[in-house]
Order: structure tokens, then sequence, then C-alpha cells
């Protein structure tokens, strides 16, 4: 079982609005509420290729219950720790052109809470074959976090990805991930000057078992144990970005729990997130570019 | 105790952005959620008199729960009707002086299910002293829905108030509710040609007790058995109007449990409606501005 780790869960809502008028009164045409949040995404991703998964993290109020109805309505199995704020919701409003976002603060967690959490994740990771953390971090918890959650995975086996930025990412080599997941950009602003290669090797260097490095349509970089590797895709997918770095490391996860060498490893997390590109609705992902695709990366 | 029937409850919410980017990602900084609707902000001022109140509706879903859940903190009863679908949201976006409305299109009710509530309505009536019916209709429910709930009450000998607009106060007479409250457009819809007087006669005429046209800062004009009597304001309040005929209306359904004289109701409910402007928040009113203003009102 992969257990998918969404310390800031979201309920993503969607708003479709004919023609947005900015100083009155809009008639939305079209609602749409869905649980977010990146873990939550690469659960649904495992959960499409017929895995066990687990979604844990924290939620809470009335949106952290709007988001555990909607894994349960989706079949996701859930494992969620409840805190005393509310969860935060991401509003998408389109209208005719225009995309706005509002993203609401959010909850502050408390120490105890997250206190509390990690005592959870502990007796979650009993049954785990391996660990997904990803996404932002909520209000109060130290930069440390992922950190912190990687080494109790590392304590008893598990083996661990973290897919972050800034602070929590590069914090997070110190508690032994198998596998880091920035982009060029999330790595070169934790690792600044040099290659992305020199940037991933030094990662390594802090603890990481391996660091996978995604750039966009120019495919993947992985610096590994087994040496060093470059994904390159055959064609650029058009569509919607977002959402694909979530099927990718959902690719990654599988390599985890499914010993490959990493050449078809990095194939097909490269596939995956390449397939997601295609779909709009971050957590799905195209299984007919993902059988089109597949084959032609190269892995150099 | 009164009851007020909110059919189409809301989560009113309220996004503050320092300034919005209209194609862009925009951090919220401070979320309002609050249980919505007319009926519910007519509850909130009669309880803030002192008054027994039963907010009751229609309510479903995670936002009907959230709905339930302001309530509930708010220490408003509450006796809400399930139904399948999800409770609509308002939200309001403040930036630099912009302000931006969206209105979801809320749930659609299945004739059923407004036999549920048909049902659990009229045993909430047996404790009534009074009801308010007010707001819009959900998508589903025909336009004499209020004149349905209104004859109910009207069977058991419970005075009901209705404030709507359209089609639904067009059938309103026809349940023999004691008293209509138009504003003075609403009534120029629903009987057009003819002055507010003749407009109110002729809903009585229909099978109204009394009509109250709110007309702003120019007053009230009344037409009820006693005669017919016009409330004038001494000064104009500045401030927010949204909730102003709400708060008129738990004044005058005060008229309808505290027997008194129409130039007595009257007064007290415009003084009700104007401290409810002196507010930013739709259920509050100003006590100050309401016992200065209540003596220097004056009734014609």
């Amino acid at each position: 079982m992969i257990i998918t780790v969404t310390l800031n869960l979201a309920l993503d809502v969607t708003y479709q609005v004919p023609a947005v008028d900015w100083n009155g009164v809009n008639r939305v045409s079209t609602v749409h509420r869905r649980a977010g949040g990146k873990g939550v995404n690469v659960a649904r991703v495992l959960a499409a290729l017929g895995r066990d998964v687990l979604v844990t993290g924290l939620a809470g109020g009335p949106t952290g219950r709007a988001v555990e109805a909607d894994l349960s309505s989706a079949r996701l199995p859930t494992a969620l720790y409840g805190i005393a704020g509310d969860s935060r919701t991401t509003l998408t409003v389109t209208g005719d052109g225009s995309t706005t976002l509002f993203n609401e603060p959010g909850p502050e967690v408390a120490a105890a809470e997250f206190e509390g959490f990690a005592r959870h994740y502990e007796q979650l990771l009993g049954d785990a074959d391996a660990v997904v953390l990803s996404g932002s971090l909520p209000r109060g918890l130290p930069a440390d976090t992922y950190a912190t959650l990687a080494a109790l995975a590392a304590d008893q086996g598990v083996p661990c990805i973290v897919d972050a930025d800034g602070e929590p990412l590069r914090h997070a080599p110190k508690g032994r991930p198998a596998l880091l997941k920035p982009n060029a950009d999330e790595l070169a602003r934790a690792v600044p000057g040099g290659t992305p290669a020199e940037g991933a090797q030094a990662l390594r260097g802090q603890g990481a078992g391996a660091v996978v490095v995604s750039m966009g349509a120019d495919g993947l970089l992985a610096v590994t144990d087994e040496g060093t590797f470059a994904a390159r895709m055959p064609y650029t997918v058009r569509g919607n970005p977002t959402g694909a770095g979530d099927s990718l490391v959902a690719g990654l996860a599988l390599g985890l729990v499914e010993p490959a060498p990493w050449p078809d490893r990095l194939r097909r997390a490269a596939a995956l997130g390449a397939a997601a590109v295609a779909t709009p609705v971050a957590g799905e992902f195209d299984p007919d570019v993902y059988a089109d695709i597949h084959p032609q990366i190269t892995i150099t």
C-alpha cells in the first residue's frame, strides 16, 4: 500500500461564469467541488492504475468534511487526521477568456496537532510499502516538517518521495528520503548556481537517495545510485500541465514498490506525466497518450 | 416562538484580497463564512431582541452541513430539512475598490423533497406564534410555494409574513398571509400600473391581510384593516442596506406576536430597518441608531 500525505488538503472549487462582471453580480453557471492537494492527485493516479493507496493528511472544519466526503465518493481510502482549523478552499473562476485563482490562507496548525499527526502517521507506516510527501505546508508547521516525516519512514524502512519547494525541499534530504522530485526551478532555488545535475548531486550528498528533476517538455533528469539518466520526450503533449507533476510522482512511487531498473522507472514516470497533460483535470491521465508515448521515450 | 423559513439557505463567503489580479493567482488575506439567506438574517435580529426563534428550511450536502454548523455556533435553534443537493454558496470578493459577487445556482429540489419539508413544517407550526417566509426559491419549486406554506400556517391559525419577489410574491396572497412585505420595485412588478397604495390594496383584495411596502429612505407604506399609514424617517442612515429589509421584517414579525396598534408596529419595524443599515453585516442592527431614530419616526 502506498500512503500519500497531504498536509494542506484543499477543496478545489471551479466556477464557470459566462462573462465575469468584476464590479457586479455574477450568476455561476457551473460549479465543481473536488478534494485537492498534490497528494490527492498522486493517489487518484495510483488508484486508477489499480494500486492500493491510502490518503492521509490534516483536515478540519466544514471544508475538511467536504474534502473527506469527496474522497469517499471517489472511493479513495482515507485516514485523515482532524485539526481545529477549517481546511482551505482554492477557487478557480473561468470566464470568457479569463481565469482567476483565489487561494485561501488555510488553517494554522498547532504544534500539538502536528505531534498527534506524526503518531497517527507512524502507525500507518506499519502497513506501507512507500510514502509520498507532497505539496505546500500549512501555516504553523516548521520548514523541516517533511524531513521529520521522511525520517520516521526511513526508521521503519519505508521508502519515501518528497515533492516540495523552498525551505521544505532544502531541509528534506536530512530525512533520508529515497527520492526527491523538484522541477528545474525548484531545484535552482534550493541549490543556487550550477547545473541541474550538480544541484541534484548536492541534494544526494545531503542525504537523498536519488533526485529526479522534472523539466516539462524537456523530460527528466535522474541522479541515482545507478548513475545519471535523462528521459527525452518524443513530442510535446498539449493541454493542462496542472497535475502533470503529481502523475509523474505517482509513476516514481510505483518504481519504489516494484523494483525495476532506473531507465524503466523513468520511462513509465515520464509517460504518466505527459499523459496527465492531455487531460483537463489534475489527478487524471489519458491512457491512450500513455500507451502511445511510453515506448517512444528515450533514456540516455 | 417565531419560525423563519429559508428554502434557499446559503453559505455566505467573503474574500478580502489586497488587489485582485483578474488574470492570475490571488492570495486571499481574510475569509469569512457565515450562514445566510433572508430568513437567517430575520432570525438573527429576532434572537438579538431576545425572541425565541427557530430556523428551518432546506439544506443539503457539505455546504448545508457548514450552514448548520454556523447556525449552531451562533446559537440559533434549527430544524432544517435535509435534501440531496448541495446548498448554495454566495461569494463576495472585495478588492481595492471593487466588489464582485458570485451566486451559485444552488440545489434543485425534488417534488418529494418539498412534500417531506411541508410535513416537517406542519409539525413545527404546532409550536409557532408566527412564521416568516422569505427569500428566493431554489430551483425545482413551483412559484406558488409560499402560497402553499402560508395556507398551511393559516389553516393552523398561525400568522405569516411573506417577503418575496416576482411570481412567488404574485401567488402569495392565495395563501392568506397576515402580511406581505414587498419593496416598491417588487410591488410594481407584481401589480403593474397604479400607485403603491393601489398595488398594496390589490394584493389585499387577493387574500393578504395587510401589505407593508418598504421604500428605503422614504420609509414605509402600510395598507391594513385599520387603515393606511405612512412611516416617515427623520434622517437618512448611511451604510450597508443589505439586510435592512430582513431587519424590518423581523420588526413586523414582532408586531404579529405582540399585538399593538399599527402605528406602533410600523415605527418599531422602520427603526429596526434603519438601524440595520448602520451595520456592515446582514442580520445585525445598531442599537444606538435604533434608540435614536425610533422616537423620531412619524406615522401619518
